[in-house]
């Protein structure tokens, strides 16, 4: 029988991931606001507590995927488990956040003889429940080394970014940054060529075939070239929250980044626009406006 | 013993198909503004003419690969092979010119009863002598149906864009804005990273080998990591040249292109440093300037 | 009786210059590509001519005021008046067109002994009909000094920028850039004013009658403002002509415009939704539309 | 005898304006951090406290005039002066800050029984000595009311935005996004007269005496045509705090500003250089950098 572990927020990424660590053999205690979300993993066998204090063991492990900084900072401290991991506890914490947020968790673990181990993650649903994920990990030597088993379990490879607890997420960041910005190259790339009378699809298609053949690439490239935005695998209000993590660090850091800028100001105007719940390939859509085109009916 | 094909502009790229074509058997004439480049092709059975219109022969096949637009004019009509290839020739012609030059071209083979194929590659030299470049094909259907052996024997994969000569070259220009694209996100992405204590070749490793494993992300995002961008395997102002392309394009169709804006004027600040002849990937040295950073000292 | 001079363009500019110059007592004669608008200066005594060369004399002064760089080379070379100026002529140009082509052009009359005088304007319909434009001066001295009078019959007062015929343009598209500039930074000015719940002409009121109160400020402030960009006074396709102008002069000489990217591609998108014909300061109609605003009806 | 009044933060700014309540016959009572600075006004009958809310009298009138919103805020609540202020008393807070913070401050002040009337100015430091400033108000009627013979010995002219606390603070922050998109502007004109061969100062001195005539285009247009920034007027790093309050704004209200994304990563480029204390209208070095052209010796 496997060890204890604490986990918190059952979204669809974190639904995965725990079902994959329940499967592994570990003992489950999972949090989640909406509890309705844990009931399948209930019935193989997960413990379902009322609040994230209650899925902390001390000495213990505690996972946690979370939607954004402030739920995150709401589960480790004013409600939260903080006191109940200590002494020598760890807290896994996988959700994108900002790296000045991980800095300043870390420091707030280290005062309570806890661990605060970065470890963000790429990867859709799908990847995540076929154990692909990829893990950037940060944090204490130690705590790292013990959490290997469970990275093991809920992905296929793990990327080492030192001490620096804001590191991990930084990386995340630059991925982040890194796609959807090809989002946008392609969006404008494939515009041009419908306003030139080719076809998007064709065209998408040889590309992301011959010199950008991945997944990401084809994945997005056909929704972009199909203009199909929904349902969305991660919404724009997300995307822009992304945006403006990447945002907070070139401020905090004095590195002006006009990509991020021109990314900004694109789904802003996807958000002043009502599309926020879209997929944030809906990007496109603001491209295809400004060049005069139709949209298609269903947006 | 082969057909009789006329090639014209022996560079680097060139070079590598000429050569292939006349392995492939094919009876080469070949033509070069420096006629030395010439030298090892005569040595394996090529004829070296002194003029563009000696490599072409009436209803013959001409393949060009050249430096720009107003070369390939040249070539074709001020001094050139035109009224040498009629009737019924074929012209293949594989630059990275624009649209337009392409379609007026084309309409000036019809005006002397020949025949102009788009063809633009893309591969870098290692590619093309290894015949593994990709071609976005347009034209009349006769004439790419009778130049199919000879892409083959230069390329990995023919993509056909239909019958408007400038289809391929769109496509082309595609591709390089995207691949243009993606550096300037990786030269962002990794001086943020940079600036916020980060090692950028660690970084830039797990990003291209999990989310961006093609060898276009893994090249450039190397040479963006380690700043090293000579000798150029593409030069910066060529590189600012086909965003110039895209540009043109874009004003033709009414596309506003916010990207392109941001890299033809990153690229420009790096002919204003004097960068023309890096590497094109050199664009990111005007991100580490701008962030405050050390250039490296060869720079 | 006064000198003869040649006047070619009768446009809403040159109509109210040409006669202010017959006012002066000047004797004049014009031409125009429809030959109907002349017809209120012949009324007053104007000559018409049928074509561009009809309007010169040898060692006389030809002024001209056209639509753009083309028309300006086709009434000089191609079919122009060039050889009927020498010796000794001097073709004043005072309409907005390219440095290059003002240096080309400049050449051109220095080949067949006459001069080229360029004098391009700042002001309106209004202002010319005045005698209250500003004039930009480059050329040769000794014919510098020959056209003053006519300069100060059409003008408030004239700034000399030296002996380059480029110069006199540079500083005319200086500030039409930073003219435009200043509408687009009202326009996202406004629209936050807006979307913040102010409005926005009590905005604009203030902030032009205090720290901008200048009657371009003012005028454009309120067209913006209140939204009405019918009738046109300067319309957007040839507002982004002059961003092209500029954008030619940026690249020539390596000068990175972040502005201009901006101002470009907002009046390309306004082109792409069919609003070239409306003054250029509905570029402010894509700044509302990006931000989810409702464009008034008659748009 | 007049009036009591308190007044807090005695920067550059608000001696000035604290010196003319004072010789306007108000019975003053001053607080600041460096209390030094309150030397002269003591002199001349000034009280000097030593807490921020020494200054307040309950049913008085407060002055506030401090560097930003975090030193606001202190001077209000964690050590200030709201609790001695009530009931009837006013805050009339007349510094920039953002629309955000001056709402939470007037709900604050309304909970505490007090009044808070935003009242940011125009005008620098001699403008401000010569009673020059322009006040943008908004606040309570009543509140409004009663400081207008204030606000008349300090300024030249006041406007009224209405009852929302924000709408103040949202107009003076348009007012710096236009002035500081001037100085943008005029640095790329310059910058591409300068590299088209022509004398800066010349072109500049044209502009902004015929169609920018106004003392802020002429004041900053020396500076920027001289390369002077230095000693600063308004900090860089203080133009670049306003410029994310605007952009604050913009991504509370959804409205996508490019021109202001521009100046962000222009004026951070300027930090990130070192010229953070330089005159914001030194972001025009980051402009001549990226053309190539050198700074003079003294950057």
């Amino acid at each position: 029988m496997g060890e204890k572990i604490g986990f918190i927020g059952l979204g669809n990424m974190g639904h995965e991931m725990a079902n994959n660590l329940l499967q592994s053999g570990y003992d489950l205690t999972v949090y989640n606001r909406t509890a309705s979300k844990a009931k399948s993993l209930v019935e193989k066998g997960a413990q379902l507590v009322q609040q994230p204090a209650g899925a902390a063991t001390p000495g213990g492990i505690i996972v946690s995927m979370v939607a954004n900084d402030q739920v995150l900072e709401e589960i480790v401290s004013s409600q939260g488990f903080l006191a109940h991991l200590e002494p020598g506890g760890i807290h896994l914490s996988m959700s994108t956040v900002s790296p000045l947020t991980a800095r300043e968790l870390a420091r707030l673990h280290e005062q309570h003889h806890s661990s605060y181990v970065a470890a963000p993650v790429f990867g859709r649903p799908d990847a995540a429940a076929a154990r692909k994920l990829w893990i950037c990990l940060a944090g204490p030597p130690a705590a790292k080394e013990r959490v290997q088993p469970l990275l093991q379990a809920m992905g296929q490879g793990t990327f080492d970014f030192g001490t620096d607890p804001g590191a991990a997420n930084i990386v995340k960041l630059c991925g982040n940054f890194l796609m959807i910005s090809s989002m946008e190259a392609m969006a404008e790339a494939l515009t041009l060529a419908e306003k030139s009378g080719l076809d998007r699809s064709t065209v998408v298609d040889m590309l992301t075939h011959t010199i950008f053949a991945t997944p990401s690439y084809q994945n997005y490239g056909q929704m972009i070239a199909q203009k199909r935005h929904m349902p969305a695998g991660f919404r724009q209000s997300l995307g822009l929250k992304d945006v403006n993590l990447v945002r907070e660090v070139a401020e905090h850091t004095s590195t002006p980044m006009p990509f991020a800028s021109v990314l900004h100001d694109r789904m802003l105007a996807g958000i002043a626009r009502g599309r926020g719940d879209m997929d944030w390939s809906a990007l496109s859509l603001n491209v295809l406006e400004e060049a005069g085109l139709e949209l298609p009916h269903s947006e």
